[in-house]
């Protein structure tokens, strides 16, 4: 396992500060940035005037009490120690490592709690979600599409669930893809118990990860504030099988509002399972059968992601053979002359020039001015 | 049975001159339309000279030919004595029981054969359609719907195959309400033979059409230009289940074209039989698991209503919650900056945002260059 991160002295004060302030009974994810918004730190969040704080929207009388008696710093600064002996990286919300499609969604965690490890091309993550009651149509496609697309490069983000998610651990797994689950519980309190191999398996390829400290239980209220997440560290999310009142829903809402692609799976009108998605597909979510379907639909991303020997700039671009790859990848925003491309990618003229016309319609790679190419 | 129309000494003289026209070999829709179009009536059209007739698009040699001799008047003739002595009713599209819906469309039959009869409420008109090779559940829905919508006062178009299209009439049958059957045969020679008797049945409760004479063979290539009278004659076509080479996909695809709503029922994404309703779907038909969501698809189409204080264009609209609707009564066909649309509902930014995601999935609200919005 990668050793947890060991911040400097600085970072750390600031850390045990963010932690403090996070521990806070009832101080979720909004009234944590409502208060650092308006103070200016956690630090003086804590010297801020009762008055002020009243000020602040959703601070009542109670929520007072607990930020004027916050967590000790021995208490705060023990959850660290214990974090580090446990192997758990606990990644502040403004720390490189953590995940970049999280940080912009509104409200993210302040804090992650981390059991493997996150990798920069965790970014190219999609996530897959759905019912604990799934029947096996629903397992059978949460493990394919799963399976596809971590074999294509992505990470498979879901929940740990019974059901939907668990297929897609595992079809991640499977292909050898990462996958990451993020819990409603602690990153130490796996739940459902059944799911603690299945947990381990994931940390040797990917990460178990929280925004609740190490041992906390799980509990219904986190599991819906939990599902944000999920969408949140994802391009988009596929709801594969969801009754009328899956927590799938709920996350497939989260990934509108967080402006990320909502995908569903289509099924039989007369299964309960199917009624999710296809309502999902009545309200204008792209519909998928394959994982082609999803690579296709995903737009361009806003910054470009290295994975293996490639640097992505669209998901498609996964879908590409090896021959389009390497032109694609020989490729920049510079236009490049056709002639040189030849040179260094030592493939014939003729198949240069046809890849690049696939390349071409499929909306990749742009002409400039006859001789010359350039990507997109 | 009602008595076939009897038409006065001129309206006869026409209606032969038509059913002369209409039948020259060779002479589709398309072409009769072209010739009358640009020389007045069918009889100018038989005393037009060659050089004038060969002037318009699609007419050659064969064609002149059988133009200038033409089926005589005792052919003619004879052909509506047998019509009236089956109970054949034959209708000119002039005539004010020509179904208007197909009147609309590009091209419509000059003639229609009809045995039973057609009714004024048969403008309220869906069709329901699908693949000979149905599933269970595909026959299970399409009787579903298809008794759903004939109990809410719809009639139920569909084609007499085997499969869906049977399934679909024996559920408006079986549910006391109104079916037609527009056949690729004549309304005389009954296909498939096994469908004698629900075709009887058809009579009772609505009518046998045909845009062919009363003993026309059924032949493949009749079938396509029969599927344009299908959904040419309905508010919309639903395809319940249908291959990727499906005949239904044909009809749904005249459906577009004659600008008919579509419909789609989902199945599962493992299923031959699903293939074609799931690309029609990711195609953006409207996925159909109940009559009511075809009701409700079909509302929209007609024109705004205002009730309280809102204007509804859609009646999925009466769904929206108050801030939702706050928001789609702010908007109008004009493009609406964002910013404005925040000073005026006095909601937050944040809320106004998410609000309108929320609206857009739901597609009544369409944003514009990033900065504006519009309502749908």
């Amino acid at each position: 396992m990668e050793p947890a991160f060991l911040p400097d002295d600085a970072y750390r004060r600031r850390l045990l500060a963010v932690v403090r302030l996070a521990l806070v009974p009832g101080v979720g994810s909004r009234t944590y940035h409502l208060l650092v918004a308006r103070f200016g730190s956690p630090d003086d969040v804590f010297q801020a005037a009762e008055e002020d704080l009243a000020a602040v929207s959703g601070v009542g009388p109670r929520l007072i009490r607990g930020i004027r008696n916050p967590p000790t710093m021995e208490d705060a600064s023990a959850l660290l120690e214990e974090c580090s002996r446990l192997g758990i990286d606990v990644i502040w919300e403004e720390h490189p490592r953590y995940p970049r499609l999280l940080r912009e969604i509104p409200d993210p965690p302040p804090l992650l709690f981390v059991r493997g490890a996150l990798a920069p091309e965790d970014e190219l993550a999609i996530a897959i979600v759905g019912t604990r009651h799934a029947s096996h149509y629903g397992l059978t496609m949460a493990e394919r599409l799963a399976g596809g697309l971590a074999r294509a490069g992505l990470t498979v983000i879901s929940g740990l669930a019974r059901g939907i998610d668990a297929a897609a651990h595992r079809g991640a797994l499977a292909a050898g893809g990462r996958t990451v689950a993020v819990l409603g519980s602690g990153v130490d309190s796996v739940y459902p118990p059944e799911h603690a191999n299945l947990a381990e398996d994931i940390l040797q390829q990917g990460a178990l990860v929280s925004e609740f400290p190490p041992r906390a239980a799980p509990h219904g209220g986190r599991f819906p504030q939990r599902n944000r997440v999920i969408s949140g560290m994802s391009l988009g999310t596929i709801v594969v099988e969801a009754g009328e009142k899956s927590g799938a829903l709920i996350t497939a809402r989260h990934a509108m509002e967080q402006n990320r692609e909502v995908f569903a799976v289509p099924g039989r009108a007369d299964q309960l399972q199917a009624r999710g998605c296809n309502r999902l597909l009545r309200d204008g979510a792209a519909l998928v059968e394959t994982p082609e379907d999803v690579l296709q639909q995903l737009g361009p991303l806003v910054r470009p992601v290295k994975t293996g020997d490639a640097v992505v700039r669209k998901p498609v671009e996964l879908t590409l053979n090896p021959v389009e790859q390497q032109i694609l990848q020989a490729l920049d925003d510079d236009p490049t002359p056709i002639d040189r491309l030849i040179d260094s990618t030592a493939l014939s003229a003729s198949q240069v020039l046809a890849t690049l016309s696939v390349l071409e319609m499929r909306r990749l790679v742009r002409r400039v001015g006859g001789t010359m190419v350039q990507r997109l």
